[in-house]
Formats: C-alpha cells, structure tokens, sequence
C-alpha cells in the first residue's frame, strides 16, 4: 500500500465568502482519507470499534500552500508515518488537479479501549500498524 | 415559555462562495434552538438521552426568504408547534438584525426508545411537552 | 441522463452520538448530487456562476425512513423535476448498500443574477433545464 | 483586551459516534474566537475585508487534552501571539465548565489582498495589530 491515494471533489458546502475551501475542511479530508487508507488495507476502522479500540486525537497540524475550490478534483495521499507504543502518527499530502502540491497535514492519535484510557494494541493490529509502517519506508517521502 | 428566542451569529465557516449563509447551516442552527429551547425549560435533551429517549428525525423543512451573511445576528425564534403520540413538531422563524424574517423552517421527530422503535413518552416527558404545546396556544404565530 | 445515480461515503465526522449521520448533511449530500449531476452533463455549475447565473435556495425538504451510519456506501439518486420560469426543482432519493430507501428530499432554487434577483435563463441554460426534465419524463419515479 | 474569551457550547451536530465533539471542529471554534475578539476590538473581520485585505491560513495546529460533548459550555481563551511584517499568529486555550485546559491551538496567518498576494497592513491596521499583541504581553499566558 504504502502511500495511498484518495481522489475526492471540493463541493460548495466546504467554500467560504473568500471563494476557497475553508481551513477546517483538511481535516475532514485527512479524516476520510484515514478511513478509505484503513478500509482499502482491508481493516475498516469500524471493525477497530467493534473490537473495543479508537483512535482519538493527539495533535493534528495542516500546512496550507495554496487555496483549492468548488469543483475541484483533488487527491489526498496518505501514510502512517509512525506507530510507538499507543501512538499512531498519520501524515497527508493534498495535490491539486495540476499535481501541484496545495497542503500537508499531520495527525498523532493515541489507540485507548472503550473507556477513553491508553491501551496497547491486540497483536493482529500491532502487526497491521507495523506492516503499514514498514510499507511506507520503501516509498520516499511525498 | 411560549416561542423561544435564541440569538447566535453567523461565522465564516458558515458562508459558501456566494458570500452568505450556506443553505444546510439552517438545519444545524434549528437544533441548536431545540436544544437551548429545552435546556431553558430546565429539560435538557442530554437528560432524555440518559433516561433512553432519543428524537430522530422524520422530515425537515426550510423556507429561505432573505439571506444572511458573516457577522450577522440573527435570532432563531422556536416553539412545540405539536405532539400527538409518538411524533413532536418544531416550528422555526429566524429573524435578521433588522428583525426582518429570513428563513421558517420545521422538523417533526419520532420519539424512539434505545433500539430506535417508536415508543411511548414517560408521563413526565409527555407533560413537559403538553404543557409547551398548551404556552405556544397563548401567543399568536410568528 | 434521466435520474442521476452518485455514490458516496458516510464519514465519521458525518455521525452524532446517536452512532448515525446527522440530518442537515442530508442536504450537504444533495448539493453534492446536484453538482455532479450537472458536471455530468457537461453543465458545471462553476460557469453558470461564471456566465453571472446563480441557483440560491427557496425551499428544502427532506424525509428520512432509515439511518445510514459510519463507512456506509449510499446512492443520491438525483434528478430536475420542474423548471418552470426562473424555478427549477430538484428531487432526491438515497438508497442504502442493499438498495433500500432510506431518504427523499426537494429543493426548489430560483435562477438569479449576480445582484440576487430571479432573471430568466440564456437560451442555452433553458434549453439544457428543459432538456433534462424532459428526460426524466421517460423514466418512472423512484 | 488581552486574552479575548469566548463562551460557547457545544450541539448535537459537532458530536460524533465516538460521543464527543470531532476533532475538525475546533478549528470552526478558534475561527468563532478570532471573529468575536476583533468584534470586541471594535475592529470587525468584515471591514478588513471590505478594505480589500484578508488573513487566509499558513499554518493550523490543535492539541487535544480532553473531550468535551453535548450541551457542554466552554470557553476559548484567544490572543494575537505575534505579528511581525504580512504575518499574524493567534493562540488559543479551550477551558471546560471546570476551567480545566481541553485544548489549545495556533493559527498562522498571512495578510493578503484581494488578489491573494501577500500585502503589508495599513498604518491604521498595524497599529491595531501592534496594540493587540502588546496588550496580550502584560498577561502571562494561558
């Protein structure tokens, strides 16, 4: 897999009155490309749910480079970057329709059970988080 | 209680690139009247949560007058326009600055149990509910 | 073209904590319909914005039979059902993975120009609405 | 003025099937937080604009300590951190009912014009922002 590829369209909803996708938007592009990235390995996020484990948020950081806009066709590449311990690192790279690099993005998530608290990972999905990881080392860096 | 007012601003993230209020945003705005319309009435919707009640949707609906636009205030003015068995209407009337109507809206909810069935409401929530319908009565509509 | 069929994706931030998609994006969907729909059909709405035509709101409505949730693939069947004037009307039908209907709406918008009052369409915009309709004819409703 | 706070509460809306408030929506707060304090400076957004300057982002980050849900009043605590040439930097601390730190956050903004270039600020403009960020000097931070 390595760094996946997400294709998706800005629609009028996400612009402001500046005419561009507003700033927050990224990081419900990040949180679809996540969810595509995990259904695509065949391990949906849903099923994590199911199994007691979440993914809440640590941190999350976008970079901004260049505005997009309605109708735009953009693609979010996607990676997870690191995984230690409970902590799961994703990084995202938004291309425009020229292949132009618009922004980049960075989100660390802590792994916890039902109860909101840290916990380590089953080992099934240490071993996916790991596979993952590994994948992403023989790619360079978008 | 009688028609409740509930006065907020509209903000950037709100407006779409035809400089004014993105048309779904009514809806959000209409549940954050229902929600201060309970809270007022001492009668939290958090509240009926807990006891394993929940008020999904069966229809929305919004009339849009006049727009709105980035730092505006408007009030949403709400009421318990029905409640008849299981289902309970919201009627909506949002007024501009300039106390101009701008949009009406209404949403009728299914009172449902924990498993998302119909069920009947708790003595208590039925006369909370009688007793908002029986104030609006009093006071002519919007 | 007939009735426009555009599959997507319930996110996560799509949900509430009911565990279910929200009602207003019920409406951000149908905008995403629409847009496609007309991208389809080689019509973007980006140049009737261009051309100094705009499709603001009057009325929208929506009916909802089923919830859809997290990681769901739904279909907005979308199609024009009236242009009349400077009134164009617009009807949806999502269906779940397993085809079953889970929600209807309507828009009604009003062709305006660039200062917001309704205007008539250009020849070419009317004989594109009145070309669809008529399309729409030839197939039963959803 | 110094650290502008922000009282705001949370709806069902910004909730998630995790039953807190998703992560993205922070970002839409601070927006909120960064319109009210140049309100309260009587010094609107919306005038920058008709000026022709505008303060589109480089940089977003969110820390997230602890969840906030439904029915939830916070406060987001904004100040202007820094300014130096087309740049403008604000920080953000997110407090719960028991005053205790949720979230904090940064935003990085350049000054542009209306064709998007980065501009230097009026006298008038960076005196406010001057004024703004030495006022924020004389409080210890957040």
């Amino acid at each position: 897999m390595a760094v996946f590829p997400f294709k998706m369209r800005v629609y009028y909803e996400e612009t402001d009155r500046m005419g561009v996708a507003y700033y927050a938007n990224y990081f419900i592009w990040y949180e679809r490309a996540r969810t595509e990235l995990l259904l695509s390995n065949d391990f949906p996020y849903s099923r994590m749910e199911e199994q007691g484990f979440f993914l809440p948020l640590r941190d999350a950081s976008c970079r901004y480079f260049l505005p997009v806009t309605y109708e735009d066709e953009i693609v979010v590449h996607t990676w997870i970057s690191k995984h230690e311990g409970v902590r799961v690192q994703f990084r995202y790279a938004v291309r425009n329709e020229q292949n132009v690099l618009v922004a980049t993005g960075e989100t660390i998530h802590v792994l916890t059970g039902r109860d909101g608290k840290p916990c380590r990972p089953t080992k099934e999905l240490k071993m996916f988080l790991l596979h993952v990881v590994e994948e992403n080392k023989r790619v360079p860096e978008k």
